[in-house]
């Protein structure tokens, strides 16, 4: 199946790296916070991060007491940063496809992905050698776009809103149909995989995980007061994030 | 909390017999296929059905080998005509609203629930007495509608549509507002709750179900040549099915 390595692109490259440099964006406000909200207590822990990109995530895994961290990544441009920026002797970078973890060999007590399922084909593949990756019990957690962002099929607005430009309504047209789509973030052609809520827990029951924790970031009152924009997501959340665990 | 019994309404009563009368309808195609597909080999089954309605479940559980069926609903009117249609000596109904589980004492293998849930406010306290009433390793299997329905706050149009009528978009507006809904259905004032995904999902592995299998029924190509209106659904699914286990 392809595996997509838009993160080489130069052009998309520098958009990312400026969003990631905002000081507030929806990753910081949403993603992040849902994220470290679902994490064990790391002190000892073996992890494994997939989609590592410019390694934040494993830098503050170690600070947190992990004991290893193996960060694997499509993106050379990518890694380049990671190893730069957030080096440290617990931390393994490498360059590899999500899709390609059969490569690895040995045994960790969590697996974690930040927004980087929904670029995956064959995210049924990977969750197989997730859990085989896993110790017994081992924790599972990951981030992705929620459903109701990636079912949007580009062929008409994504919303429309109010006279106040308040968001109304969603198009969800083909929330049903799964697969393939094609979007415009920075450069044209990005290619991202819709599947439906239940396609995305079904995998992991019938991989042998037990989900513990569903959650979908929505702003509380502070928060719309500090970044009204923010309120449109009372409309839909942008992410999902799951945490399970190996049965 | 309150506790709705919009079925002893005479003119919602009549409306609904006829829907549920009909050849063809979104329970027949969607619902009802689903929550079948859902259930175990029901043979020597205690099973407790919750929101019973006409008893059309509650016999059928029979004919497929259950050894006890219970069936409980907060209308009296609706538990006559289950009497007078869908009697058989292993049957007991009950009236009794789902609110008042904690009135029954007993364990039964098997509790399901058809499209009842939405008129819950308390569902936390009803899944809390659902595993005080199962076995161990017991069921617990319910439709309900989908979250993507609820949320609809009905201060606008539910939909919008294309030229050719076909829906587009779907008014959201307030996903992340759980909580009470008025809508008009035969008659005006039925209450329902909305709540998230995640919501529904988190109450039930925080009252130590692990769940195994969900289900967001769309139609498939035959099913949409053959009813073409249902083509809709590929919008979004109406409904949502759970099939969970007490751990």
């Amino acid at each position: 199946m392809a595996k997509q390595n838009i993160f080489d692109n130069e052009e998309f490259f520098d958009g990312y790296k400026k969003l990631r440099d905002q000081e507030v964006n929806a990753n910081i406000l949403f993603e992040i916070p849902a994220l470290k909200s679902l994490l064990p207590d790391m002190k000892g822990l073996k992890v494994l991060d997939l989609g590592c990109g410019f390694g934040e995530h494993c830098i503050e895994y170690v600070n947190q007491g992990a004991s290893k961290v193996v960060g694997i990544d499509i993106s050379e441009k990518m890694l380049e940063v990671a190893k730069a920026e957030n080096s440290d002797p617990k931390i393994t970078y490498r360059l590899l496809p999500m899709e390609d973890l059969d490569q690895l060999d040995e045994k960790f007590d969590l697996v974690i992905s930040s927004l980087a399922f929904h670029y995956i084909e064959d995210y049924k593949g990977v969750v197989a050698n997730i859990s085989r990756l896993l110790s017994d019990k081992g924790l599972f957690i990951f981030s992705q776009e929620h459903p109701l962002a990636t079912a949007y099929t580009g062929d008409m607005d994504r919303w429309t809103r109010d006279d106040n430009g308040v968001k109304q309504y969603v198009n969800l047209r083909n929330y049903g149909v799964e697969g393939e789509r094609r979007s415009t973030w920075f450069v044209d052609g990005i290619q991202k995989y819709h599947r439906t809520f239940s396609t995305v827990l079904n995998t992991l029951f019938e991989s042998g995980f037990s989900v513990e924790k569903i959650i979908e970031p929505i702003p509380d009152e502070a928060m719309i007061e500090k970044y009204p924009d923010e309120y449109d997501l009372l409309h839909k959340p942008d992410f999902l994030l799951v945490r399970a665990r190996k049965a």
